[in-house]
């Protein structure tokens, strides 16, 4: 073997010890359903990539990657033709997650990831919560006929989790507005402190000033630091599982995208 | 023919009909006088296509597409190195609009084409107001020797309307700025409420970083929401005409300038 | 209704009557299956829009596009994320227009839109023979255990006409190009003169600087002239049926792609 | 003053000193009646400093840029709104560079700037022919009404010179290509030794995979190397004037079109 | 010689007279030690080639760039590889400019340029602060083993400066962020108010949708506005020197972030 | 653990058991002498992700990447701002390479990294020729007073190898071309045959057209395929080190120089 030094091709600070960590971080590589423009599929490798171009040190939280203890365990292989076998491969992984005891961290992919990962949050905590950030509601039934959709991925989370509150919604169809108000689904999230809950950001919920980079840009998104803010609130809740969806880097020349998704990335996994 | 379907090559949620419409829509790409950088042709079509990307429902303004009632009638065929008769082109299917009882709703092009189509909306409301977001003042009476430009475009229709207030302005000559303090020009509009007054909007009003497709991008403007800020004060105006100008695609390769250049459109097109 | 001018937004020299045309262009916005960079679905109205860069006149052919007869019929509304719906969708209007006794041009999207096109020309012409243009051989039974994916599209035309013949594939497994050789698929093509055949172009049949917009660029390919130069041995040849697939426009930001696009469909509509 | 040392601003390897210099090089940022994708009137400045890319040296003509004497006179401000206007201003200066007995090279700019390049030179070379590097004709008498136009340069140009050769048309309407036939324009050159010579070269000559930026991109050009042996044959030619037109940098983001303009630019001083 | 008019190529609004400038403006295209993307030495040219988009008159400031009395000396030659010799070129041609009188606006070029130049500034006014616009603390001792890094430049320059203010970080190691406290060195300037300044601008304290173009993009900085209420705050100050850094303009494509950086520079001039 | 299935996440075809390998991979992210463009340090990592867009399988050499026995041994980690140190880390890891009795294959990089390599296998193989492919001569004593620049590699390589061929050159001063000639270094390779060859490839050899993403674009280069018809030429001789440098990816946004800098590394590791 060779003395190198060599650069480490994995998330900046991880645990490379599967067993020991606390949380496992998963690329899912899949944008197979995206309506309008593809290319989530290349952003768990880009981030992984970009993560190195940050500090491990996060100011705002004033805490170290490592302190996060997480593993990277590399990107799942997926066949994006078939969107069922995809789904199942992805539940299944995240089911064996929270079989050893550890919390699941997913990176995207397209938004419709999420819902084989509640899936299987939600089979070990009977009583999930999900916080969603988005621009889009993502409640429609189907999509051109499609149930298995990227629009429709909080509508399927919604009947088998206990609650749902949707933050940075801004596009969406009069009828999901208004099944957002019948639920109860809006921003207000104090009373979920008690409570198991997953997080899963689109990035899509930045501004695309701020995230260019992704498949449906919907003018009038939060900028970064607002959703830190975000972030940091949630800091004493009970976070189980956690993703980042939705960078669809090739669309983004500048890499600013890129960039911006890892450091939103580094900033969740300090409150979870 | 076909059995199809087939998708639908409008502006979203257009009304088919030219005769019940109550607003029509006219692309008009030309781009002849442009000082900085040139492109704002290709917007009107790349907007157009963009649209389907939207929803039809704005949360913010409580309506659909359809309830606006607007027709797109396409794109004028404009001889680009003629100013003079490309505007008298313009001119003459405003006119047109405004004979049949309609709105006109124009999608640029530089801000040149707005000079043809106010004068032909002061024809049919003699006491018009002007309503302008702009980054810059474009009060200049000649740029390099020539009258007919994008930045003496305002300065040419102050000589015919009865007023006209600016916003967002953030550059232009000692000169221009004094002249629209002599004038009484600056933002307040709440006076012009039981006026006909037409809306010009230049989208580099925005930050660069939110429109970075135009033509003279210029530090320092205002943010998507502020701008639609000001079209929730419109509501209650009585707004008889309306443009959106100056967007040049082909400057944003991630297509995001497109892509916000058509939800302005949606968002003004529900106060009209 | 207004005097314009307006722009015409169909494919330039189209003939607008369907009943009175020979060919019917039809565009398939289909990228579902694309194992690596999709956008395809965005390349029928960009090369549209790309036609009117073109002159009408073909130097090459000496004749017109006007003489060509054909009628550009828009683009199919295609559920993306349900591949066996788009397919039949597909597969119904290509049979339409073989039923009115006219002849097919398709614009993809992605490959695997040529299966439906062929089975619906192979229903009219039992003996149709497949020209195909392309970089990858195409002939996978599967891929990542998907039975319809671009990279098998080729493979299961294999098994319902009559012949194929591949010209410019540089890319496969041993397992494909040992069954080109078994199946005499190479690019010899005089002995199809006197059988109905189908052209099928995969752009990336073109070099990648030639056409660095496509889902999955191989160096090594040939220049536009080249291709240009198996178009004019096609000319005395009884083409029934084609399409151009495989641009995927948002990844070449100089807009050349598109542009190339447009003039090999210009060129070989001349032969059609 | 500073010791510096600075950054030499002028094109690399020019005479500094306008008296005894043999070729003024002169820049021509204008576009202003270019018909589809504008931007050339940035190339002089973005060529001049890509030719700091380059080495002084030709290995193909062994000879250095200082051996051609030519002296970088900048660019000229142009009133790009007022075609006539723009046309007088270069035709002046170049009238001085003949007067001064000197020769003239221009860096584009769109193709119309070389009408009063020409018209300044066969003022003082009467019997002057003009060789013409170009993808397109030019020989419309007007184009969309307009009769200064870039499509219809050599046309005007044929008007008053002697003789005129078109090498690398692939693109124009049927009627430019009769034309072209009926005058005896083709790419033989041979008779023309004896006689002043203008070379014009419009960069779209070179295919679009080599020249991504330029206005009008026609696919089946010529390659580079091919370009320069044009150039070769030309070296025993009697060149008294020549220019280089249409890059527009800002379409290809990878700046290998501007490092290829100014090489084209070199090569062809290096036979001047 | 020609009549032109000539298009001026330095800096809009400079004083061609370096005598009589009472600032002296010196381009710095030096990336030698960036850590992450470089491309800092294209800046100074392409910033000088963007000012001419501006406006002379800064409407905030209510002045003429003509006011400032600057003269733009050009860029210097720097040798790339050699960081020392680089340096000292910078350092000697600085001193140069303070033993003439004059005050120092340099333009990057990477952040390491501000060492020399504080430095010489430091030499001429010994009881000098800094007043440093960064999004990173840039106070590591060494980097990746290398002392002379851009990441080290204001730990160096705190060794010999009497005081330093640092505005704008959100992006450091823990170590450095303590630094920070320790010294005192937090956004508070208004005791500097009698104290000669020097202002240093790292260009990456904007937002990264605000200024893509840069070599370390780190989200959560702050607007353009917000950035010109400091230069505003600074108006009072006895500026004796500034530089603004780090523009990489071909990590943006669409020319905004030179725009800005060039805007940034003007208002930042003002109060010089 | 988790059951995956998971992306492979090195070089496709690789053996991942470095003992058993012929060929030790390795990438050099090293960038600190580029006189041009930087961006090369980007390069090892996106081949790698690129290599999967690949077959694994040569129809040219009729062969499997598998066949090869290559180890990817990921990259090196380099003080990008100390040139003498990187290139010691290169040397010393290519020396332990040679010491187990194993090939070399280096990814760069810039093309200064060839040097230490060349001299761990000129250490293991005293008689070693080059074969360098490049569009630049290479043979600059120094640049700007740096001897340590990628312009000198092959000059410092000359002093202690036996023999140097080039192939492909297009670019260099007087005295290169001259010092090539004196040398004998041109591009006849068959008295080769039975001499230890280390064959260098700079991908600017290729023209700037097949790969634009490159720090010094020089037109008039050779085609994907002529470079390949050099490799079979090789496939006879004693290749005993090779590496492939100065892809500078982030230059290329359609990414298609990526893709081509794999294949070239592809079909170079079949003649190893």
């Amino acid at each position: 073997m060779l003395t190198g030094p060599f650069l480490d091709r994995n998330w900046m600070g991880q645990n490379a010890d599967f067993a020991s960590a606390d949380i496992v971080m998963l690329g899912l590589p899949f944008d197979g359903t995206v309506s309008n423009r593809a290319g989530a599929r290349f952003a768990p490798e880009q981030i992984r990539l970009a993560s190195w171009g940050l500090e491990d040190y996060s100011p705002r939280f004033n805490k170290h990657l490592q302190d996060v203890n997480f593993h990277d365990a590399g990107d799942l292989e997926l066949p994006l033709g078939n969107t069922y076998r995809s789904l199942d491969i992805i539940e299944e992984n995240v089911r064996q997650i929270y079989q050893a005891g550890k919390r699941f961290f997913g990176v995207g992919g397209e938004h419709l990831v999420t819902l084989p990962a509640v899936k299987a949050a939600a089979a070990a905590f009977p009583d999930l919560a999900v916080v969603h950030f988005d621009a889009h509601t993502d409640l429609r039934e189907q999509y051109l006929g499609e149930e298995m959709s990227h629009s429709a991925v909080i509508r399927h989370i919604s009947k088998f989790v206990k609650d749902i509150r949707q933050i940075g919604i801004r596009s969406g169809t009069k009828e999901e507005f208004d099944f957002i108000k019948t639920r109860g689904m809006d921003a207000s999230i104090n009373d979920l402190k008690d409570t198991k809950i997953f997080v899963t950001v689109d990035l899509d919920v930045l501004d695309p000033s701020v995230m260019p980079g992704t498949g449906t840009p919907e003018a009038g998104g939060m900028d970064f630091n607002t959703l830190i803010d975000w972030f940091e609130k949630l800091k004493d809740f009970d976070i189980i599982g956690a993703d980042v969806v939705e960078l669809s880097p090739d669309y983004d020349p500048s890499g600013v995208s890129t960039a911006v998704a890892a450091k939103v990335i580094r900033e969740l996994l300090m409150v979870c």
